[in-house]
């Protein structure tokens, strides 16, 4: 069996069926070392509990999926999100601390969309810069890096209003870099002609928080959010951005996240040994290993 | 029965499974006064008797879809595709000839994906400025603007590398605006953290070619080719772009172009008459009338 390059990263998601447990079990025993967790699956455990899990796992930890979704304007529902935004920085400093040597704490934000009936884009815009104001202090207090995931624009309206790495950098600059980051996941992002530049300006900034990969294929998936694929199952030129993101200072793990329901129906092993195989080709192949933060 | 707008354009897609002797007639019966064509209609008569059709109807002509899929490589399939664009050429000329006061040599352009097998997104991209300085010369020749229209980013691998309207602009800016222009389509440039901008920059610059308007509504149809909607059915903010293109100086006929099952299998003066309306409420309402070119 391949033995899994040292930074690779699977995200949890790309193995949507697993528990919390049975994802740090297979991932380990297929020697990967680092994952990447989401929140649903530690809440499901109490979160000293999950903590208690990864530590034993001996893995890595390379970042929490995700807070955000705070472009609700003020009132309770605003409120409310921003207080799960701060469970969520609680949940990342605590499994950053568990995880192996390497680990970091890093919490992905996805923006959120229109508010029911809005067609604000620029108001929604604004009330992410709000969070953000409220949001980084304590991340930063917390020791959290909040890492603001532009996606893909065919989900501006409806999951995240931010949607290219210039708009997530210039989001980012009144912050702190330990505060605010950025992921470049590359099926967000692959399309961008700006993306040389922006990736270039991100290592000078010092905010790329994640890098995370998959391939983007057509025709979409009917559920649009279910397209992601292997890497090489595409047409993203993954040896083009990985070495932008390399050469911009990038370091650390690099996660495989996988949104993909005839993936999701693969029996976990042999998804791990495609992911391992693909990246190793697809991603491996354009790192330097061994130069963990 | 409402008038409609004097600028109101219809597209011929939006009725989808209608001749070009149909489209006109039950165009010109709605009262509407322009037409947007597509070559595939054109070419079903002979050009003279597609221009006939069009100097009988009354109407005038808004432009002509589509020329462009010129990312292929040098070889016979691309030189098969650049003569193609010389018909069109000729196509725009002639029906813009034909069509009433107002009508404009307008040919709109998509740029084509990836060739089949191919990652070089670059490679595509620069091809596409290959073609323009190649075809530019005889466009402005034959008194034809090459529409360049940027498409939604989820159409960037099968169907148009050119996804933003500052990367449309960067490849026309070599040529004289009476040569190149750009398509600003509401539902492929709606999510644009860079739109208003860029909208500035168009105006000044004399390149607004053709302004196109529908709506953008999740979840997308399965089909994400057919997702385009009535304006005022989705989330796009008509108010603020419309005032946009208008304060920017384009003053010419505003196209209502709909993809949509829906709506192709609904009658055509149906469609028409909910055209006619939704244009009037979310794009008419903000337009001046009545300063054609």
């Amino acid at each position: 069996m391949t033995t899994p390059h040292a930074r690779l990263s699977v995200n949890q998601a790309t193995l949507k069926y697993a528990s919390l447990p049975e994802a740090l079990e297979i991932t380990a025993a297929a020697g990967i070392t680092s994952i990447g967790l989401w929140r649903d699956s530690v809440q499901a455990q109490s979160l000293p509990e999950a903590a208690r899990l990864l530590a034993l796992s001996g893995m890595r930890f390379s970042s929490l999926c995700r807070g955000g979704f705070f472009t609700v304007p003020e009132g309770a529902a605003r409120r409310a999100a921003m207080d799960d935004n701060r469970r969520a920085i609680e949940e990342a400093a605590t499994l950053a601390a568990a995880g192996a040597a390497g680990s970091v704490p890093v919490l992905v934000m996805v923006a959120g969309g229109l508010p029911e009936g809005s067609n604000d884009l620029a108001g929604a815009r604004a009330r992410v810069e709000d969070a953000l104001t409220e949001l980084a202090p304590e991340a930063l207090a917390a020791g959290v890096t909040l890492a603001l995931e532009p996606l893909h624009p065919m989900y501006a309206s409806d999951r995240a209003v931010i949607s290219t790495l210039k708009q997530a950098l210039d989001l980012a600059s009144p912050f702190p870099p330990a505060a605010v980051g950025v992921v470049i996941d590359t099926f967000h992002v692959w399309w961008d002609p700006d993306l040389p530049a922006q990736i270039v300006r991100a290592g000078a900034e010092g905010r790329i928080a994640s890098y995370q990969v998959c391939d983007w294929r057509t025709p979409l998936a009917a559920d649009v959010l279910l397209s992601r694929h292997y890497p090489g199952a595409g047409v993203i030129d993954f040896e083009a951005i990985t070495g932008a993101v390399q050469t911009a200072g990038y370091a650390g793990d690099v996660e495989v996240e996988i949104f993909n329901q005839d993936i999701w129906d693969t029996a976990p092993a042999e998804v791990l040994a495609r992911t391992i195989g693909s990246f190793d080709e697809n991603i491996g192949a354009h790192l330097r290993t061994g130069i963990h933060r």
